[in-house]
């Protein structure tokens, strides 16, 4: 059973970094909490500064003391943010008597042999708004979610072409064309009035799929960002939902796709009708009009070529941009999600990838606004569907929708055995992956991220891309697991329209679920499909986040993994939590740690305080079967 | 114990990369080996393309065969390579009946869940000049090599105001202002005589620190890049060591620092003299004339601001430039070490360390060509102290000095345990670290760089900045053992003048010992102080590196970490050759792999070949203390 209770710990939070650099040239204080179980000679932190490594000896305080009932002594040091990205790490020196004589920490915990920097900790100048370390996301592809109580019915006459209208609770299709063309007509207003849903989960921020005119109903192929779809009510439509949302103190977010746009966008349509337009340079021809580079070799949506300054001028910088348009005023979005953001201006020797998200960057600090100027600035977000690390390098995306880190390890852990859904595009179906594997994922990989990008990145359990998390892991008792992983680890909060329902989803275009708001109240067909228990246990974990600081704000020890077990610490002034996560059944693991009081309890989880016995408090967690346990710890 | 043996392998030598792309877009064939041990159902190939993962299944040859004795199968997969550093890795789905159901191999070996995709494979645009592989360096510190019988002798009138003239044999300082001044008098024209002697030891490329006139005898502080320093027998000198370097079928490289010149720089005196200068742009001057930033703080070595188009003109970019004039005829060097190449460029906010390596790269492809165009290419190596993979991106630097992945695991799995030696600037002494310790670093490291930027690399075991070899092992036994490493692994085998004769050095400039040419003729005050046993031992191990191609060339298979024994092969169409390293006696390490013949020994190892008892071949490596064995593995 791998246990980190008594190893040296430091993590990105305020207990342990508790004044960030705010500029360069900031001398920034550290702490390292050392448990008495770990005796040093030594620590040093290593800090590298214009790319050459510097070492200071830490102090440690006089006297050995207790934090959350452990025996132990603080160190301190200071170093100096010399560049952006500043990288530092500790060497823990034993004292001779023991196996980790030698051994750094790094974000990745406690490695007793030399690493690479990749996953040292950093220094970064975070420009992430506050309210995303606050921020509940609930995620709305708009043609699935209602349509407003006054819009007209949808008749052939007025939907397009391609569109095929469905019944509002009619199953959608899981493959093949005709995905992209079932037609709900759910629209803007229709979220206007059912903001008391999704505030009844605890959350705060919406994030809405494409909303512009297209030739299908995810919208990913725009045929212009000069509109917002007349289908969902047009401009004015979204100027209401933006009042409405404001005025009850949410945000909401939009999706902009920089990567391509639709082969009907008027801009492709005046770069194919004329070699020399201007908007022939913002796509990758390679035999004009016919043959061009394209996104996944699907002919609709032809590819932009960012080394135009026309395109970047048009689409990313400045007030007048379509980034900046939706930023401002009437509209006043509070962020953008990028689409594809991993492709992003990339395409064989080219890539303008970073370029790009400096660009967004740029036009949201002088459209939104920075913390400096007294305004918020806007929430960027990139979609990255495997390491994100390379392009979270803090002067472009803020966050990644962390499938790595997040939706995939708690997957493989919470998976049903026989849950058939494919894995990555690999040979396999979604693994059932032990505690060791999982932990070692969530702990590794996230270590790659500067701790502000992991925060402020969306974990989600499911999305419109994925199946949803009902068919991953099968059981409601598991769904419930799941839902507190999403509300106890890094990361904002990221719940998919209809997962709170228990809904299942066997692929993106399947999990596109019309919402059942007459079964919500309690008639029609699709009552009794509704999984209340997980309804209720959503809000419940949501809520109980917005309660924590040290869930919303903290930093992140690792504490055990087993199997079946994981138990974590969030860490933070305000006082620490304790996460144990079961997915099953499992051994009792005892921590020397001192339990405080109860704060919420799912399943089949049980803490217990062992109290005095050895002079020092401990506290057990068992479990019978899957289930969650929040303690809060005594400082 | 851990081994590797049953593990699935790729690496990127030619056995399981046979073909290597050339340019982008081609379709480059990958094997892997599947050992029988290691029942798969599939496996797959994930590749990175414009940033987005395709995954492929491999093909596995139908029937099972052996390699190296090993039962198992061949699988097939081609992936294309779009961008030009693409990173691919596989992923093992097993039979269901092990632990390592799913796990990713990556040049970090075989991992059993989700990890970064910092260790993946790359394939990526390889221009370092075809001689490098075979290259075997010898590096002189030019004031401490030899002075030409036909030059003067030193005298207080001919030396300049900061020269402390010292005895041949006299034994440098170690510490202090006097270190820099220590002047014995080494030139140009005494390589020239000693060229035999690096040639008894296998060496083919020499390695040249500062020849430019300075303040120092270490001339990192230029005065001038314009001339060869008098000292050292000025241009006229340079040339005719060139002529005699390549009359042998030798190269030679020099050594710039682009991070720093002297304070007593043409360039900074000017700078200085007059703000409006186009040379005051060169530097970073916080307050001119006086107040600038520097190397380390230290005000002798101004710190040069690349941001300067003229400085980069006439440093870097092309035939008329300092990197330019040296790489052409007359003196025409065969490369460029970078002084300090981890800080170029590098201040602040300002990041253009990239852009110099680039700008180098380019005027090495002008002046000296490419394997394009029919001609050689230059090699280009950045000193690097750290982790050097960001830095190792296929377009700038070739290869590092690779004292993190090479010379600090070798050092800390062979140290003396009473050494004494400060390691890394910590509050400690040289660790004595585990096999398992050093493997991961040597595995994991490495694994951060494109192989062929670890191939072309340098391997030292001790530079003029560092300890010697023998002041760090301690015996004549672990620094045979440590050559070895030296001859088996990735890397350019990078000797410093002295380490041959088993000469101690406590500091770098402990270790800028002069030769005793006297005493390698059995005469003079230094005779006895030669190890002979190390000195043939050197000549054996670099010789054998010679004569196969595996080990200049070949893929790395880690088979087996203990504490006190490292085995591993180097994989190679023309025969596999397994390396065998023990630190000390250990017990046997049994292999289902068959040996042929004993290509090398020494010390106490012994390989035995176990036949057929078990129907299949084993082999059997033993130690009695420290020592290697060079094996040839039967096809």
């Amino acid at each position: 059973m791998p246990s980190f209770q008594n190893l040296p710990h430091h993590d990105s939070g305020p207990v342990f970094v508790p004044q960030p650099a705010r500029r360069l040239g900031d001398e920034v204080p550290l702490r390292v909490w050392v448990p008495a179980a770990y005796p040093v000679r030594s620590l040093a932190v290593r800090v590298l500064q214009d790319g050459e490594p510097k070492v200071t000896e830490l102090e440690a305080e006089d006297a050995p003391t207790r934090w959350n009932g452990q025996s132990g002594t603080w160190w301190h040091a200071t170093v100096r943010m010399v560049n952006p990205d500043t990288r530092y790490r500790f060497c823990v020196v034993g004292d001779g008597e023991r196996s980790l004589d030698y051994a750094w920490l790094t974000a990745a915990g406690v490695i007793d042999h030399d690493l690479a920097d990749a996953t040292d900790f950093r220094l970064v100048l975070d420009e992430s708004p506050s309210w995303v370390d606050d921020a509940v996301v609930y995620q709305i592809f708009p043609d699935r979610f209602a349509r407003g109580a006054g819009s007209p019915a949808l008749t052939p006459e007025t939907v397009p072409a391609w569109a095929h209208i469905m019944e509002w609770d009619e199953e959608p299709a899981a493959h093949g064309p005709s995905t992209a063309h079932q037609l709900y007509g759910g629209d803007l207003d229709g979220i206007v009035e059912h903001l008391d849903h999704v505030q009844s989960l605890g959350a705060n921020t919406i994030y809405l799929t494409p909303i512009f005119p297209s030739g299908s109903v995810h919208r990913y192929d725009a045929s212009t960002f000069d509109d917002v779809d007349a289908l969902l009510g047009g401009q004015e439509a979204l100027v209401r939902l933006s009042k409405a949302v404001h005025a009850r103190g949410m945000r909401f977010i939009l999706d902009l796709t920089t990567n391509h746009t639709g082969d009907t966008h008027e801009w492709f349509e005046r770069a194919q009708a004329d070699a020399d337009s201007l908007e022939a340079g913002f796509y990758l021809f390679t035999d004009h009009p016919d043959a061009y580079e394209m996104w996944l070799d699907v002919p609709s949506l032809p590819k932009l070529d960012h080394r135009s300054q026309a395109l970047r001028e048009r689409m990313l910088q400045g007030p007048e941009s379509v980034v900046g348009r939706y930023l401002a005023a009437p509209f006043s979005a509070d962020g953008w999600r990028i689409d594809v953001a991993n492709m992003t201006g990339r395409s064989g020797a080219i890539d303008l990838a970073h370029q790009v998200a400096r660009d967004v960057r740029g036009t949201m600090r002088d459209v939104a606004g920075t913390a400096e100027d007294g305004r918020e600035n806007a929430w960027l977000i990139a979609e990255h569907g495997h390491d994100a690390s390379a392009d979270l390098v803090g002067d472009g995306w803020m966050g990644t929708m962390n499938y790595a880190g997040f939706t995939r390890p708690v997957w493989a852990w919470l998976a049903d055995p026989d849950n058939g859904l494919n894995w990555l595009g690999l040979p396999m179906s979604i693994p059932r992956l032990s505690g060791r594997q999982i932990g070692a994922t969530l702990h590794e990989y996230n270590a790659h991220l500067p701790y502000p990008s992991w925060k402020h990145s969306q974990s989600q359990l499911s999305s419109h891309d994925t199946p949803r998390t009902r068919s991953v892991v099968g059981t409601s008792e598991r769904q419930v697991v799941a839902l507190a992983a999403l509300a106890a680890l890094p990361g904002v909060p990221t719940v998919f329209a209809g997962d709170e329902l228990g809904f299942p989803g066997r692929t993106g275009e399947h999990s596109r679920t019309s919402m059942p708001w007459d079964g919500l109240a309690g008639v029609g067909p699709r009552a009794s499909t509704i999984d209340r228990e997980v309804l209720r246990a959503t809000g419940d974990l949501l809520r109980l986040r917005g309660d924590l600081a040290a869930l919303r704000r903290g930093g992140i020890r690792f504490l055990a993994w087993e199997d079946d077990a994981l138990v974590l610490q969030r860490t933070h002034p305000d006082g620490d939590v304790l996460v144990h996560l079961a997915r099953d059944a499992h051994a009792p693991i005892t921590l020397d740690l001192d339990a405080g009081e109860l704060l919420h309890r799912e399943g089949g989880t049980e803490v217990e305080s062992l109290g005095s016995e050895t002079g020092a408090p401990q506290l057990r967690l068992s479990a019978s079967g899957p289930g969650t346990s929040f303690v809060r710890l005594t400082a």
